[in-house]
């Protein structure tokens, strides 16, 4: 039996299998972010996140300071999710010796303006050589014992929100792939798309305020594709998730691109991975609280969905019907979209 | 300007230029780990360490388990040469889809297995696909602060140490690419050779007790050969180092394989990196204290060489002349050994 064959989420769980026990670990694999007792006044949260080019990104799409910036956004993000407040972003770069030295230096100056942008520090890593780029970021953050957001706490009965809107990032590489390189470049009404693409923000300071508020029983950030890491949510909370698609905000930009291309935008905002949206689980007498907390109305939350007694996430449309997707979001080791 | 042209550390210094204070950082790029005070008891401190296949380690020379043990054991190196005690060890592993799911649960087990060798926890990490395997290691422990070793102590009139004996892997690594893959499986006189570079030990408990004693004035573990991780000391204690080669523990297996590969085992002991063993700076007067320390007997400790006031790295044969040698140790840029 191969990788393939059990894929990424098959092989978590029998590394996970294989750990042992220690009383230092709060949360150990299975969440956005390990979370540690140490013995200091908050717990501290760890998390890692890779990314190889021609897999994660393409140079002819992206500079090398957005590399750098997404893919340090993409572990702070996993930190937002928590509720934890970032720290320290430590980074191994993997880099060919060909590269011209001001590349490689804005590919490390874009995760160190991710890490400052959240007033983190880039604080250390390794340099290799490698025939593909490759950066693979670790974030250390801190949150208060009891203010942690999990995926484990949400309950039938619960609403689900997402915060800001979906799309773009689909749209973008939809775009780049049919169009080529420079397609997003020229046209203003394609900026937000690309913005949205190269300088993701992730929600850290939304995130830490859900967490203080103490308003949200689950959370995780949009990084699969929002049906897949809403069945992040319902395995671990042992819950069904109800996504009411209609109702998630649409990116802008989005629509345009997907009636030029002649394609439903559907599959980009439920499939679509590295949006670094959080999608959380609330109480329903939560949501008008949760959507007027200074840092999460400044990027919106929308209610999409709902939580039932059950397993499983389906996506529904305007009259209740199940929506038949071609695919189930990202998967390592099956090829994006998955059959 | 491209990187291999200035190299690895060239590298890492431009890196380290662009990184912003922050008063949390109480060590940051520059050491074998960097050290962070998250207002707990003791500081934290955490190290990446990566690994690719073809370039690190080949599957025609190490099992999966022994990759994986390997690797964490390079990071956990790292702690115990600041005196830390390992807590977490967070894996992001690359895979080819194609990889047997035994050969990869191996790999992991591996670094499970070193975590829990020195009373740690394989606590997370991510899981990509990949051309090539690749191992990145980010290892988190704990030292007093005030107790921690550095680079960056060593003061002239101190003396040199190192611990336990040197010359396998390098040695290892000679006889496998000359003799093939199997080289190292039959004579038993092999067998020692082959253990040390398939299963190193992470002198943790040693560097710990070192730590505490607060009897060493510089530490560094050796990754990149003696004569260089020397020059890290040097260069981060302001000072000079003198090797006095002959005086170097070879390890048990190295001459054999020297002399039946018609070849000289110094190249291997002065500039064979992934020894795993701690260099130290010490007072003239700690040293026999410091080989005394239960943990370090255990393995040895042995005077070197010596500090001087002045800058860079030498190693000295027996009249006191300079050793002229080919390789300068491992720069990730360039190639080994380096012209």
């Amino acid at each position: 039996m191969r990788l393939r064959d059990v894929g990424e989420f098959g092989f978590i769980d029998r590394i996970a299998a294989m750990v042992g026990e220690d009383s230092r670990v709060v949360l150990g694999i299975g969440d956005d972010a390990a979370l540690l007792d140490l013995g200091g006044p908050e717990l501290v949260a760890v998390t890692t996140d890779a990314m190889l080019e021609h897999q994660h990104f393409d140079l002819t799409w992206l500079e090398p300071g957005e590399v750098g910036w997404r893919a340090a956004s993409g572990a702070l993000s996993d930190l937002a999710a928590m509720g934890a407040t970032p720290v320290s972003v430590f980074c191994t770069v993997g880099l060919p010796p060909f590269w011209l030295v001001e590349a490689a230096e804005a590919l490390l100056r874009g995760v160190a303006e991710a890490a400052r942008a959240v007033d983190a520090t880039l604080t250390g890593g390794d340099v290799i050589a490698a025939e593909n780029a490759l950066v693979d970021i670790m974030a250390l953050g801190l949150v208060p014992d009891g203010q942690q957001l999990t995926r484990g706490g949400a309950r039938p009965g619960n609403l689900l929100a997402v915060t800001g809107s979906l799309g773009a990032p689909a749209a973008a590489v939809q775009a780049l792939s049919e169009w080529g390189h420079d397609a997003l470049d020229h046209d203003p009404r394609r900026a937000p798309i690309r913005a949205r693409f190269a300088h993701p923000e992730p929600r850290v300071a939304a995130g830490r305020a859900i967490a203080l508020s103490g308003l949200a029983t689950a959370a995780i950030d949009i990084s699969d594709g929002i049906i897949q890491d809403a069945g992040h949510i319902a395995e671990r909370s042992g819950v069904r998730c109800i996504i009411e698609a209609p109702r998630i905000p649409v990116a802008e930009g989005v629509r345009a691109i997907a009636e030029e291309l002649g394609t439903d935008p559907l599959p980009w905002i439920l499939a679509g991975g590295e949006e670094f949206e959080l999608l959380l689980a609330i109480e329903p007498n939560s949501a008008e609280a949760l959507a007027s907390l200074e840092e999460v109305a400044a990027i919106g939350l929308t209610v999409i969905g709902r939580v039932e007694a059950g397993e499983g996430v389906v996506a529904v449309d305007d009259s209740g019907q199940v929506i038949d997707l071609p695919t189930g979001g990202w998967d390592h080791f099956w090829r994006h979209p998955r059959s």
